[in-house]
């Protein structure tokens, strides 16, 4: 992963990477790695929070960023985000945190370009095997270190990694409201979706196969739910073919 | 590309599609294609005026929204803009405007939420072989009818399916900033782009070869480096491969 990041930046002529950091363990250990790659001066975080982020979520991130040594800049995303609601009254609180993923896409976008740098992915394996996240928001980056892992080998590498334990134990949470947690809103733990997802997309198992080996019917169904309903995310969108 | 409009909206299981109207040929074919695939009850129109888009990009989207009988809405970014703007002091004009059209972008995919529709995109085959468009900006969406189309046959389509003639003869502009022209930003003009990528990208001709059939060789040069340098626009961005 490290000669990864190493690689892309320089093939892309960039000087180095644009991180948004959360706070949580994806974030923390692509800022780990993207330091071991590159050195601390060619990454620069960016911290995004909105009036309801937790504290801390900003703690763990800045816990982080000492460590590592790495500038960083905050820019508080309230005023914006808040413009943006009042402009399209009505909005869920779905349709809230999509519009607050892509409001911190487009500034992590424009700070690549202040920095000359690429925007730095934080998704992980079970993140996009199950469309977790806001296309043209946080699933959008130039590169993605951490896609290959699954979110519970995040958390063991993070482990390796020096990540401050109470990142790696708090319960993952997009923040983007208050009481919010993944695991809530996938309905299926990330023991269970990483075991389901290596079975079925690794070992290629139909459903049924994993359901045989003990795992219950109604967890294996929403995973392979959740992987059908966002192949989308995964793949170019379709273009209308014109014959010549 | 009427039946593909037809055949994505319905694999997606969603009941329309959302399109972001400017006032240039290429929304107003959407616009016209999308109507004869779905009907006019099933295509939503967006506009999105920014503070100094010109008037008549308004009046060119109205006339157009008029006689196709669609629904639309205006839903004017001065004001996030302005505050996106404050909250990032410094950016310049292109970074400006990479930002409104990002800002555009997650409008217009809420907006596809609050209809439970696709956002149907109007890049031409032109712009995404050159890389003229932002990326998770007006770049992204859903499905594509025209992404096959060169610019010119864009032009010649929209004149058969009765687009405006004004619409179809001013000069095409992103209209982010007061002046800005496609053709002053690429730096040649679509009739000699478009015949460059026909005969370097359709038909497999290496510059030198299209040199040699008389293109100006600056001209040639110009649109290979835009090809070259928005690969990345046209291909999922690169996961580090984590071998198990």
């Amino acid at each position: 992963m490290v000669a990864f990041i190493r690689r892309e930046v320089e093939k892309s002529g960039r000087s180095g990477v644009v991180l948004g950091m959360s706070g949580g363990v994806d974030s923390s250990v692509v800022a780990h790695l993207s330091v071991r790659a590159l050195g601390p001066s060619r990454v620069h975080a960016i911290l995004m929070p909105f009036r309801t982020s937790s504290e801390e979520s900003l703690r763990h991130a800045k816990l982080e960023i000492a460590k590592l040594g790495i500038q960083h800049r905050t820019i508080e995303i309230t005023e914006v985000a808040e413009a943006l609601f009042r402009l399209i009254p009505g909005m869920d609180r779905k349709r809230m945190g999509n519009a607050m993923a892509r409001l911190r896409m487009a500034i992590l976008f424009d700070q690549s370009e202040e920095h000359h740098a690429l925007v730095i992915g934080t998704s992980n394996r079970t993140e996009i095997l199950l469309g977790y996240g806001t296309i043209h928001g946080d699933a959008a980056w130039g590169l993605g270190p951490i896609g290959g892992l699954y979110k519970t080998e995040v958390r063991h590498l993070a482990r390796a990694l020096g990540v401050d334990r109470e990142i790696v134990e708090k319960a993952p949470t997009a923040d983007l409201w208050v009481g919010q947690t993944d695991e809530g809103e996938l309905g299926v733990s990330y023991e269970i979706a990483d075991r389901v997802l290596y079975l079925m997309v690794d070992r290629g198992m139909a459903p049924e196969q994993v359901v045989a080996l003990g795992y219950e019917a109604g967890a294996v169904e929403r995973v392979a739910g959740l992987v059908a309903a966002s192949e989308f995310k995964r793949r170019m969108p379709p273009v209308a073919v014109i014959e010549r």
